[in-house]
């Protein structure tokens, strides 16, 4: 961990070197990638059971690709009811957060003829990727399938590997939630692969969403633009910032929580005092201690932590922006104003009381969120990531006589005498 | 050109072909590209003139990369007073369609403890990539630069290659009446990749926008992640639908307006009569003759263009949606029942007042569009490419009493102590 004072003299040089250190770097699987993708292209279903022998040591044939319904309600009733309820919680807040970002359709006329807007509608189709192993995580299949249900998307496919064939009956249990019933036992860049090209039993899909290993980011990458991808996922980050006015260990916990996710997460605290920072600084020593994950949460702690303190909540704000966390807390006596300079984050929490980790499961917006500072252009998952707009433009004769002529002056000048013609030969008949 | 009858035996095997016969493959151009995003990375302003100097046979030191205030004023002077007032024209019509789109903040409170929402901002900056050459076009200029200008983006900062030095006169003018001024004389991947890494005179940008060849493709695509870009643009193709109660000439025109772009691009007519079929079939031969671009059209029409006719008009939304064309035109007496049946297009042009030139130059919607198929999953360009949304989540204590529980639940079944301590660390501290 990094313990650091804006005021000392190198304090830019340090901070810079904190934001750049994580980038996540897949030049390396690159190749082999590529090489699955075109395999998986050429030669459908055989190259995806080949692979899914290899990588998960698991025998498949085209007919047990797909979970079966059967295994989805067998999975469903080995969760404790206590649970099931807790998925309903989480998965009854995302759904009427993502509900109240329906767009508006635009649709106008203007006073030189001509009729126009766009309008909205959902893909026909996504695929959501989940990973297997300890990051299987049943809220994140709440957190990318209901968006694409709400939008409107009619068919969702998913794939999840299963080592050795083990199935996660948690995942299974919140893909039903969702209303997922397209369930495919495969995982890495040839899910991916698969999802994009298609085989002969897994129909295309228009949209790939989902974290993943190097191999999945790169194999969004690779297929980027024959099918949209949401993002391409780095490691993640939060930025905790509090006054002397909080708990030492709610603090401590927040940054641990970060930190648990990935030995290469990222966990900063912002203070504006001193003495603070020590008793939280003390308070994640001993609250690492108690964590199941703690070997991770130290690496991530010890190499990448920092804590920060700060002359003023302006100097925090323009931090932050430089950092562009994807997770930002604040719980400051001056929030709002704070929160008013913040202009890069993925998702805000405010206040002593709203820890990430509920935001993480219940709070309703999505936990997808822009990672490594990808937060100064992008945004999280939402309904927009699975619509898209079409605009539309009619003009009557007044609208062409109107602009035609600029309109032909333009497309002169750049040389194109077929989108000129078909404007100044319609003005011609019109003038008839 | 392919003459297609629906009702001809091996339709659907000959329509699937000529859909995926043009994609483009940027696979042979990966290699160059990540050798020249590396040198520029790690040599900067040196790398930069260099690839300048082989690829544009232009020498430049860091100090002339940037075109000067003057040489703007200058351009602006050689434009002819009527292009320019053309210039305004467009200018204008696309500022007002982008203003419409400002989309609105989201904040309410919820019965459970919650307040919540988003709110849009714009990036800091964003650069714009404009070809050189024969496909330097003012418009898109204006197209891509607008809607960032309309986002409140702060920083724009365009790339366009003057190979031997020539500058581009009504590329620099647009770029005036846009508002840019910050433009630098280079191109290719090398300046895609100074606009992402940033050189020692070039600060890197957020967000990278703009058309380019194979190399701007595939360099855009190898940066993505570390900044945003709008797409990876493929050849484009327009789809017209027309009725026997339209001029053959127009649609001839029409059809040919895209097909002189590229001798990639695809024009497809559909009609529901066979005759006016042969009408417009030889229109477009007649047309050819006269255009600039012969050449280039001719090849278009020739290896990629297809006149099919149809059954009924649902038979055609049906192969509309298929082509999710970048543009259609609706030239029929049932186009509005046609444009509620189609699910995937670009952008709509109505009637037989409004050719797809129409919108390139003056509609106001943008003309930078999903090409290729592209339409399935994405959007044309908006000012929604240069926002990004940061939600918020603030909760009173009732809040977390609420749905603290669940969250722990959930974390606890995903094994994130950390997360599940963070939760009921407070719910405890709430108890006492």
């Amino acid at each position: 961990m990094q313990y650091l004072f804006t005021t000392q003299s190198d304090f830019q040089t340090v901070f810079k070197r904190l934001l750049t250190a994580r980038a996540m770097d897949t030049s390396a699987v690159k190749e082999p990638v590529t090489e699955i993708l075109e395999n998986i292209k050429k030669n459908g279903n055989i190259a995806l059971c080949d692979y899914t022998k290899r990588f998960d040591r698991l025998s498949l044939t085209p007919q047990t690709l797909r979970v079966t319904d059967k295994e989805i309600e067998a999975a469903c009733k080995q969760i404790p009811a206590e649970l099931m309820d807790a998925l309903d919680v989480a998965a009854k807040r995302i759904k009427a957060f993502h509900k109240k970002q329906l767009p508006p359709n635009l649709h106008y006329e203007d006073d030189s003829g001509f009729e126009l807007g766009y309008r909205w509608l959902p893909m026909d189709s996504a695929g959501l990727y989940v990973p297997g192993g300890t990051a299987a995580y049943p809220s994140s299949v709440l957190m990318n399938a209901i968006p694409a249900k709400v939008a409107g998307v009619q068919r969702l496919a998913m794939c999840v590997p299963t080592p050795d064939g083990q199935l996660n009956p948690l995942v299974l249990a919140a893909a039903h939630k969702a209303g997922i019933t397209e369930i495919y036992r495969i995982g890495g860049a040839q899910a991916i692969a698969a999802l994009a090209f298609g085989t002969e039993t897994i129909a295309p899909v228009d949209y790939i969403v989902g974290p993943g290993n190097a191999y999945v980011a790169e194999a969004k990458r690779q297929v980027y633009g024959l099918v949209g991808i949401d993002s391409v996922a780095g490691p993640s980050e939060v930025v905790v910032v509090a006054d002397k006015d909080n708990d030492p260990t709610h603090i401590a916990l927040d940054l641990l929580a970060q930190s648990e996710h990935d030995k290469m997460a990222q966990s900063i605290f912002i203070t504006n005092n001193k003495k603070f920072a020590d008793q939280v600084i003390k308070a994640v020593n001993k609250q690492l201690e108690i964590l199941t994950r703690k070997e991770i949460a130290q690496v991530s702690w010890d190499h990448h932590g920092a804590v920060i303190v700060v002359d003023s909540w302006k100097e925090a704000a323009n931090l932050i922006n430089q950092i562009a966390p994807e997770h930002l807390e604040l719980m400051v006596k001056e929030s709002n104003t704070l929160f008013e300079d913040v202009r890069h984050a993925g998702a805000i929490f405010i206040g002593k009381w709203c820890p990430e980790a509920i935001g993480d499961y219940v709070g309703g917006p999505n936990h997808v969120l822009p990672t490594s500072g990808a937060a100064r252009f992008s945004s999280g998952l939402s309904i927009f990531d699975f619509m898209k707009r079409t605009t539309f433009l009619k003009s009557n004769k007044k609208g062409i006589q109107n602009v035609g002529p600029a309109a032909v002056a333009i497309a002169n000048t750049e040389g194109l005498t077929a989108h000129a013609l078909s404007i100044s030969q319609r003005l011609k008949s019109l003038s008839k």
